[in-house]
């Protein structure tokens, strides 16, 4: 019998804490065989947005099967990937008028660096052969996605095999090196991607960065300004920008993409996670018409971007997509989301402010991220072989609720569907399962 | 308006072929909005194997979507996941026993390449860096897939960008240069990846083919004598094979796998594409014991397969892949296609053997493909700018009939669930089709 590898795991971790098998969810719960049920506070993932078994994006998918599944998406188009393209019209940056489909986030991503490089070779700048991205920063695990990875967690292994890009310092509020807080920050860190770009800068094809919060970093949150200077020294020094908006985009930092915050407009976008709503995958890079030209010629010029995927333009993803869209339209879910977040702020706050080894508590939207040290002052982590946030983890499953830890940070990032009791439910088993771990 | 960028295209080709949008689609066919239908001879894109919109696969859609669309892979199960391990281990060689799910064709390829290397990483044999594959040979999109390309055409364009890996030249049975046929054929040319990987072993992590069938290199069909020899040669040298299935898999070559035909078992097999019926983006990399347990220790040793997609085990795509494998297994489907393949096959022969510019008609499973050259006896091709083969795709689509070229290569790759006089009608229209072009 053929057993299955979990992602993202020690897979002997399971001798001692078996998998949960998931039976069915609904709303914001999860239920196994054994009768538990689960709050999903980290929205699967960071992809769930309405709640599991949705009726209304059901409803689509019903819909779309019945008259087209899936068809090959060069020389051939669908009703569902058109209404996907002109939705996405209405929310993003009005400098991105073409959209390349691919199905996860991290072929988002490479695909986003071959038509940047790409892009630089065709105009004739050939020197470009480098990205830079953000210390802390996550893209994706595919080689292309994780040789602009900033996190060694995932990125060592593999060094003697990935390509060789440049890795930028990046901002650290709760730690800033230059010794100021979030009130006093004028964003000084951004002289280290400065210097690297400035003397660099005829080698670089991009900068890619998440907007605003690195989540797989650590749900590590910087100042928009810091965007600002870089899409402003990005553009004088003839350098892409790349905005991964795969976990920040569709309302998660509470505008509908986190570059809203700064009001930038990046030269790519890529978008995937929450763009069907945590049904199916689906993600998409938006370019500018400008990176298009480049590659628009006769065919036997040979300047085309072949990339392709099977899946891509799958129609059924495509239909979840723009349901999504249609229920953001419709709901008023960004205006609606707001004093849901802030009732789970105020909570977490209350909760966790006071506690001996919560050095920060950070907050963007529906995001709300606490950060566990062992020393509240010098803010020194605990050590990482006690795993403290894994064991919170493990005793807020015991307590109904799932909160994946991130190292010592503990992250609530509910679906929007929850409810204030929820809410409330949730924080008190963080709570509890923190002071379960902590004070034993 | 945002427009969209398809894959695999020079978009400029479309202010002369408008794209078609398809309205929906029915077994075989597929309905635009202008009343046209095509019959889909290419499986849309060697997805599909069950017709489009199926009830039975639109059931297990339905059923799923009720109770569990998604849940976080990891430290979570789901029951069609667990289903679908227990039906793939009916089915693929013996030996592998642990499946990664991923969700595209790239990225099982990434998968397979990363935990070979990583696997010699935690054995300790760190000088294996290096991935062979041959010469066009197809494995994806994505940088890391894109490496171990053996194509030009997708891959020349980011030569600079790529890790460096080693191509190896490939059977070539029509062009062999050797000088012999399939009859006489004794895999001379095994010799030539032989001396690479005796000259090389210690640094090789890995050898990744697609077992007997080159599809995006042309539908180069190879004897099974050369899958065999690579297999004992890379045992003999510790060097890891892996089988890329991904569009040989499920039956297409006539056996459920293609490395069934030289009844060997590699180390990595990664399947996609017909996995979900062409419903779903989905794929799996399976391995062996041995590889899984180099990554098996506590969790402080730090030697886990940290990947992961946010997609892995999506519910949906494993419902509609589980759906597939019961077809499979109830209705003798590979049993069932030898009789039609054999009728397309005698009709693709009796239409094109004696053309004058068919090179060579290669059949395998339910694949024919005919290579069309300038001249039949030296085997010239035509200048790849007068586009004959894409000439003949836009002839045969205004007959009906979706015939996408490689090329210069025209090849027929239908649904399953193709009728005789939908056969008949799908080679009438190639014929008609090339007469059309190279006749006038
Ligand atoms: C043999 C083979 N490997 C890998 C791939 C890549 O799969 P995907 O297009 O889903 O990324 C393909 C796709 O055509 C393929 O034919
Ligand atoms: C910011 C960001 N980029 C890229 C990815 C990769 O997406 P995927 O896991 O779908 O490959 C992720 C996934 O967690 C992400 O958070």
């Amino acid at each position: 019998m053929i057993q299955i590898w979990h992602p993202c795991t020690q897979m002997k971790d399971h001798e001692k804490y078996p998998l949960i098998k998931i039976k069915n969810a609904k709303g914001v719960y999860l239920y196994d065989f054994e009768g538990n049920s689960y709050i999903d506070g980290i929205s699967s993932w960071w992809v769930n947005l309405f709640g599991h078994s949705n009726e209304r994006l059901n409803r689509a998918i019903s819909n779309q099967i019945a008259s087209l599944e899936q068809v090959i998406f060069a020389g051939f188009t669908h009703e569902r990937a058109l209404e996907l393209a002109k939705l996405l019209s209405e929310v993003v940056p009005d400098n991105l008028s073409r959209m390349f489909f691919a199905e996860i986030g991290s072929s988002a991503v490479e695909i986003s660096l071959k038509m940047s490089f790409h892009y630089f070779q065709n105009i004739g700048q050939r020197k470009r052969k480098k990205f830079v991205s953000l210390k802390n920063g996550y893209h994706g695990e595919t080689i292309g996605a994780l040789s602009v990875s900033g996190e060694d967690l995932y990125k060592k292994a593999y060094k003697n095999i990935l390509p060789k890009n440049i890795v930028s310092p990046s901002p650290d509020c709760y730690r800033c090196k230059f010794g100021y807080s979030r009130e006093t920050c004028n964003t000084e860190c951004f002289s280290d991607i400065e210097k690297i770009l400035m003397s660099n800068s005829e080698k670089i094809c991009a900068v890619i960065v998440e907007p605003l919060v690195q989540f797989a970093g650590g749900f590590k949150i910087y100042p928009a300004e810091y965007l600002v200077k870089l899409r402003n020294l990005t553009s004088e020094l003839g350098i892409h920008l790349i905005l991964d908006e795969i976990a920040t985009g569709f309302g998660r930092t509470g505008k509908m993409f986190a570059c809203e915050w700064a009001n930038v407009k990046p030269d790519f976008m890529c978008l995937s996670k929450g763009i069907t709503s945590g049904y199916l995958p689906l993600s998409v890079v938006l370019t500018t018409e400008e990176v298009y030209k480049a590659f628009y010629d006769d065919y036997i010029t040979l300047k085309a971007f072949l990339h392709s995927h099977s899946y891509n333009g799958n129609a059924i993803s495509s239909a979840v997509a723009v349901e999504t869209l249609k229920i953001f339209k419709e709901e008023n879910v960004l205006e609606k989301n707001k004093e849901k977040y802030k009732y789970m702020r105020s909570l977490i706050e209350d909760k966790f402010c006071e506690l001996s080894h919560v050095g920060e508590i950070r907050h963007i939207g529906f995001i709300s991220a606490v950060e566990i040290v062992e020393n509240k002052k010098t803010k020194k982590p605990f050590n990482w072989k006690r795993r403290i946030g894994f064991n919170i983890y493990r005793e807020a499953l015991k307590r109904g609720a799932l909160l994946r830890n991130l190292g010592d940070i503990i992250y609530f990032l509910p679906p929007y569907i929850i409810e204030p009791h929820q809410i409330e439910a949730l924080v008190e088993a963080a709570h509890q399962s923190y002071l379960e771990v902590l004070n034993r």
